[in-house]
């Protein structure tokens, strides 16, 4: 099938909700501060009444990539599921208005969408409160193969593999990408998620053409302390892997081929939130252009210095502009 | 030739003279403060004259090699001019209590030994005036081929090329390590060196076992301004390459082979004075066990992270002890 989109991405659809909070707030409702805490419906329809004037966007990992993708000029395509609600409705806006196609149907039935309700105190630091609700009933009958088929790459998040059925539906897309010769991205998301499924994730590396990783999570996955050993590691692997880490820059791997590219230069650093998003929208942006590897690695790193330098997941200033300003376009 | 020693080291044999001064001392000597300024021996007579108590320590960058290779256990020979003189006794006595082995005669004629006299001002700073006098002029006739032929490893200092003998005596040392089966170390030691000798130093690369240099030295060399391009400058290298970053830690290359280390912890940086010599010390001595290269790297900025915690160019702990400590031996 000819390709038409260039990257499709599979995530928990999931609306940011940010309210502008003090420290009383966070001791009335029992919010612990600073860290990220899953939290029931109940309790979230409760904590997005008391929010005063609440800012929605669309967020979560794969859905920030996709909005990354966008920003740098490639067309990309978000599938993942919200409930017909307002706050479906408002995700459906909020991705859509950065260029990022989507029309997965919103639910009829079930859990309400999914969102994170940040909780933003005076001196800046947020407090994470994720219903996971509708994102996590996401399946095949979401998922358009003809989307697949039609991309030149599959973009996947490892958070999915939390939820049964989007397990599935991801392992169904990356059969179905696999058929018609797609590229297979995935991340491994979260350090976390090695301890429930290191070897599901090891059996699923021969599948992929790409895997992102940051330094924590490559450890975690191969159960190594240094992290030359995942190198080692990875020499056998016929991926290419895009290894993460920090103010370190990253190392990209392909066998026996390895690049050492550094961190781009940032003023500040503000808020972390979102930088391995971006760097993966910018190393795919890379890939599906034919850029050399080095090169895409500074994309991702040009990305993820944008989206750190300032509060938020999204980019500020169109990424494509960026890039073309440094010469990397 | 059965190995008898471990490392033969050839580079200058400089007495550093360390003078505690204070600023009017710069001030009246005409001295600029910070940094590193070649003199003449009239010039050199005068400060020695000048410095009250003046402590004095065999040093060099190669000469510190040496005796870092002796503190981590290894049998070193250090080969090196010096004249027959007071500095020269010194700088034989020196040396020798580290338990480098040393015995080039010393010129009866010519210029007097060299030193490098060090006014330290009590803000800490180290102002160098250096007189490369005898070490200039060391040649083949200085040069022993058994001792050659008897180590395992030649390790040669790129400053040799500044002096048209010491070059000659470097590449003569070469040949006979090749003939020899004695491996043949080099290291770039300084990036100025690339204005005048990169063409000579590419076409000596293919003759190395071992090249060291650090990132500024191997962006020189391949007159690249990326660290990555350097990286992939070396995939046709057939030698060992080990590139030190500073606090990014160390990448070794090795054809198609390559490792990325870690920068060892250091409580606070003091003085990053013999920081690359060093390394080669302890990446050296882990070649010579025939350890990994990743478990040289390891060595190298173990023995680097040392010097660096403290003033001076010679670890303080013996390295035997610190790399037992972290199970690296």
């Amino acid at each position: 099938m000819s390709k038409t989109n260039d990257v499709i991405v599979l995530g928990s659809a999931i609306v940011d909700v940010l309210g502008a909070v003090d420290d009383e707030f966070l001791l009335t409702h029992n919010i612990a501060k600073g860290v990220m805490t899953l939290i029931d419906e109940h309790r979230a329809e409760q904590l997005y009444a008391a929010f005063a004037e609440p800012r929605e966007v669309a967020g979560g990992s794969a859905a920030n990539t996709a909005v990354g993708l966008a920003s740098l000029g490639a067309s990309a395509h978000f599938t993942g599921r919200v409930k017909r609600d307002p706050l479906g409705a408002s995700f459906e806006t909020s991705l859509r208005e950065t260029g990022v196609a989507y029309h997965t149907a919103p639910a009829e039935h079930g859990p309400a969408t999914a969102r994170c309700l940040i909780a933003v105190t005076p001196d800046g630091e947020r407090s994470m409160n994720t219903y996971l609700g509708a994102a996590r009933e996401f399946s095949i009958a979401d998922l358009r193969e003809s989307d697949v088929a039609g991309s030149s790459v599959l973009y996947v998040e490892g958070y999915l593999w939390d939820a049964p059925s989007a397990k599935q539906a991801s392992l169904h897309a990356i059969a179905a990408a696999k058929a018609n010769r797609t590229k297979v991205a995935f991340t491994l998301s979260d350090p976390f998620l090695m301890g429930r499924y290191r070897n599901e994730f090891l059996e699923l590396l021969p599948e992929l053409d790409i895997l992102f990783a940051n330094e924590e999570e490559a450890k975690s996955l191969f159960a190594v302390e240094e992290f030359d050993d995942v190198l080692q590691a990875l020499k056998s692997s016929s991926a290419v892997v895009a290894l993460t880490r920090s103010e370190k820059g990253c190392v990209i791997a392909h066998g026996g081929e390895v690049h050492v590219v550094d961190a781009a230069p940032v003023k500040r650093v503000v808020d972390t939130t979102g930088a391995g998003d971006q760097f993966a929208a910018g190393f795919l942006y890379g890939l599906t252009r034919d850029y050399g590897l080095s090169h895409c690695g500074h994309l991702g790193a040009l990305a993820a210095a944008e989206v750190i330098s300032h509060y938020g997941a999204r980019p500020e200033i169109p990424l494509k502009t960026l890039a073309a300003g440094k010469g990397l376009l």
